[in-house]
């Protein structure tokens, strides 16, 4: 039964890892989209956003029938409600990129406002900070969550610094308001993006030590 | 046993009821801040959001006790882990309460670019869907939640208005571009309040029927 548990919580992780993976490559690809002004590459995310759906629905299920079957106390317990919690964060992740995608489909009807130098930067950060956040789930590996605690405030700079830029255009250029109002939507995908990185970073946390860090400094 | 579970999970209802009735003050204030031009009502506001949090920690750890004691199933078990996933959509809408305060301090400090019409008509909606859905929740009651989704929409194409004004405004007047960004950050934080709202009535339909209708069309 032990054993059994121990083989069904592995192909948790592993189901968890592969929606992360299929979120990520969404974002990386919406972006990569924009950035080669190429709208084609849009409706593979939109199928890989049905893929994640579905995901997010078995993974559900998978921590009911779980904790149903073994009645898991303690560490085990917090760790199928962590990953129900995960499996949200990763559901609305694919959700961002699916914004990203609408975004791009309008910016490519028009010309290119400004070069997105700061933007495919944006989108290494958050999808770093994705990654290891799950890796740090899935090993319940505490200092990895805390090492993604503290990209987050560089994210968040850099959307500060593109939301100066573009509303510096929008002030001198009244024609380009629609464009970088569209941008700054992009930038604030990415931001949120960080966000639920952010969030599977403290869930990990409690997860591991059963200690609600969400509300508190860090030590 | 059986009845002391009863006991504790109308606890558990009623810690939720609590926590979104806060919530949704938050939110109320903030907007009145910005419309009676009044910093002063924000203090509070930062107050009850660290209420919000302790209710946010304090009823994580009864989902898990409960759990972890009751060893419940089917329905009870679903009720656990919505209460659980509501929590976190709670929380967050005490989130966006802060994203706006912080935008109304920095527009109180400009004179008001326009009568602020649309923006508290998105406040009552948002807040309406915020406490039905919470009432389906208690209720488990499953048109309640499905009149939620419906109202979704409503939220949406206001806020759609509300952005296409500004940006107009912003397209004939430069002087008007931080202000108006400023508001479109408002009218974006409703519009996820309304998401939240919308999360709680499907987390609602899945506890109640077991079924889970996050990613296909109503009936």
């Amino acid at each position: 039964m032990e054993r059994h548990f121990d083989t069904e919580l592995d192909q948790l992780k592993q189901q968890l890892l592969k929606m992360g993976a299929l979120a990520e490559a969404m974002v990386d690809a919406a972006v990569t989209a924009l950035v080669e002004r190429d709208a084609g590459q849009l409706e593979q995310i939109y199928k890989q956003e049905k893929e994640v759906n579905g995901l997010q629905v078995s993974i559900d299920e998978d921590c009911l029938r779980l904790t149903a079957l073994y009645q898991p106390t303690a560490g085990d317990l917090r760790f199928l409600l962590g990953a129900s919690k995960i499996n949200t964060e990763l559901e609305r992740l694919g959700d961002q990129a699916i914004n990203i995608c609408e975004v791009v489909e309008k910016l490519l009807q028009e010309p290119q406002l400004k070069p997105l130098i700061d933007i495919p930067k944006m989108v290494a950060i958050s999808t770093d900070m994705v990654r290891d956040s799950l890796n740090a789930f899935v090993e319940r590996n505490v200092d990895k969550a805390r090492a993604v605690l503290m990209q987050d405030d560089q994210l968040d700079d850099l959307k500060d610094k593109i939301v100066a830029e573009l509303t510096e255009f929008m002030a001198k250029d009244s024609g380009s308001v629609n464009r970088a109002i569209q941008l700054i939507l992009v930038a604030r995908s990415l931001e949120r993006i960080g966000d639920h990185a952010t969030n599977i970073a403290e869930d990990v946390i409690f997860v591991v030590q059963g200690r609600d860090i969400r509300h508190h400094q860090l030590d």
